[in-house]
């Protein structure tokens, strides 16, 4: 339909994550016709520039282009708490609610038997490798999807004999949600998570 | 959130229509997590080669890397239709049919005096320069929008002294769906467009 170019155009779009046809063809139109030139290269050279200077944090294991990461790095975050998620994305939500000082660690993953995830595959060693006498407590922020909740159960099995406290995220009703909405496992996550209102 | 390199990747997305931040973000860890070195230069690579290389068809106006495009300079092609479109992907959308043979002209806008775009600023004059003797039939085919409908009319008053035959495309029920939820407008239109059954 499209000449070649274009076509490779959209094709490039098309590829990401929750990009369908029509939406890889809406933005390959609005770069052609509402990008100036410099944007386009602009956006050419922070693609290739991101790409080749962003790693992992050798520390946390979080996206970075500074090792250790800014994170890591700074002295005003408690060096006592690492909380561990799946992915950077997870970092960002959690960072967002300017409500936890700690550290984290990023697994990039779940353990999963049917997908072919082993526990080698995600960033397991290098979370026991941050453990010295500092270290007093591991948020378990996985998701609460049967690998994200089978990953942090083995984590914390790996945990238990160095001494080192490992708690859970609190599942229950999302806040602003009604009782009625909720699902059969949220509900009696909820009803087992209750604490005593003082 | 994040560290300033991937915060300009993730802004780059973001721009784009119908990506909202979390979207972008998404699309940003894909790029870092899960495309090669090779696969984001080359992405690179496309964007700017497309962007310097497309642009209007001289004749039909629609985008191209090859003036006449490949529609216009077919001897396949009918060239005695030519159907009136606002965007590229209205194009693209009717070839997908695989039932018309004409040719296309594509105006990049409609009319719109509230959104300040003039009959000067969409590609009316371009449409006027090609009405040789072999033109017969302009199909009009705009979107049945306020201005859409508008626009069809300007340029269907426009043509009317120059001997040309102006037709709208129908407008209707659509296929598979059903009376029930079809406004009144479509169920108006439908009414006044039926045709005899023989």
């Amino acid at each position: 339909m499209y000449s070649p170019v274009i076509e490779s155009l959209i094709e490039q779009f098309a590829q990401f994550p929750g990009i369908g046809k029509k939406s890889a063809e809406r933005i390959a139109f609005y770069v052609l016709n509402n990008m100036s030139n410099a944007d386009v290269e602009n956006m050419a050279k922070i693609l290739t520039y991101a790409k080749s200077s962003v790693r992992f944090c050798d520390v946390c294991q979080n996206l970075t282009d500074t090792s250790p990461c800014p994170i890591c790095s700074s002295h005003k975050r408690d060096k006592s708490v690492i909380c561990v998620v799946e992915e950077s994305k997870d970092v960002s939500a959690i960072e967002k609610t300017g409500q936890y000082s700690g550290l984290y660690h990023v697994l990039h993953g779940v353990i999963s038997p049917i997908d072919d995830v082993s526990p080698d595959d995600i960033k397991i060693k290098e979370l026991l490798l941050r453990l010295n006498g500092e270290v007093k407590e591991i948020i378990m922020a996985t998701n609460p999807t049967v690998n994200g909740t089978a990953t942090a159960v083995y984590i914390q099995k790996l945990l238990k004999p160095m001494g080192v406290k490992v708690t859970r995220i609190a599942h229950g009703i999302p806040i602003g949600s009604v009782l009625e909405y909720a699902d059969e496992l949220t509900l009696t996550k909820a009803l087992e998570g209750r604490v005593e209102m003082l």
